[in-house]
């Protein structure tokens, strides 16, 4: 059984982006980012929905192309358009949690749930998120995108480790109870 | 100039309480709880909200005795019942921020502003609040009172100290930048 993992950059307030889905006041640059670089080769996998796919867009991804390397891309969406069939980016029109629940199945390495909010949420309603890794930025947005979306599940959390960084940036790590 | 010290026990989704009041699920034993107590001394002075102190009377504290040993308490409401004038606790009928400010001019320790949200989203849109000191607690409520109440506020946070204890809470200081 593999380990889903939602490894996100997260405000203190426990949103992902602002409301229209832009990021500024996250910390782009500082001692985090190479960390979270290296985190990609702990992952084979990569699970996002289509806004969080799409917002790669921005920084060059083409469609259909990956975001990360080496890893395998499902991009939940029911109504992005589709691109060709390749091996690294494939799009998931079914139901989320029956696909990921069989994913994880499979062997392979920890599988990482990318974003964005609302997918999370789905996902944390099926009780198939296993760890929470969170990049707390020193900001406050006050109101913004919630990192599950509008699911209000509570779930007790066992705390597994903390890294700080120079830049103001800290990681947590959960594990998430069920 | 006197610091005011928003020091509180979240959720790690941002909520000091569940929509009811209630705060089931926060960690009441602990290795934090000492470090808490110990804090106490670091104040002379405790600012909170009608329900916040009214709160403590399921705790046996009786309405005008104080909550904190040895710091004078400011309970800001115009609705409480009037209790008798005593030398620890005062009702302010006043608006807050206007009160809070001059009170932040006079000499001596910090000032603990220990609660509710809507009470600390007052002063922290008029900018009162200089420092944070929040016990993250190892859960997610999904909902609740947020920490800053209503308030949308954005503000960038600088990173001052952590601690992280055995119980899973940990420490984070931060100064509110404006």
């Amino acid at each position: 059984m593999r380990k889903l993992i939602y490894h996100v950059a997260i405000t203190l307030d426990y949103f992902i982006a602002h409301e229209d889905g832009s990021i500024g006041g996250f910390l782009e640059e500082g001692d985090h980012i190479p960390d979270f670089i290296a985190s990609w080769k702990n992952y084979d996998t990569v699970l996002m929905g289509k806004q969080t796919y799409e917002f790669g867009y921005e920084f060059g991804i083409q469609p259909g192309k990956p975001a990360y390397p080496g890893m395998k891309h499902y991009i939940f969406s029911k109504t992005i358009p589709a691109f060709e069939a390749n091996e690294w980016v494939e799009i998931v029109r079914e139901d989320a949690p029956a696909f990921v629940r069989r994913l994880k199945e499979e062997n392979g390495k920890p599988i990482w749930l990318c974003g964005g909010g609302n997918f999370a949420g789905a996902l944390l309603e099926a009780e198939l998120i296993d760890e929470l890794i969170l990049k707390v930025n020193p900001v406050r947005f006050g109101s913004g995108i919630p990192m599950f979306g509008k699911s209000k599940k509570q779930v007790n959390l066992t705390f597994l480790a903390e890294k700080f960084y120079e830049s103001g940036v800290f990681l947590l790590t959960y594990k998430v109870e069920y």
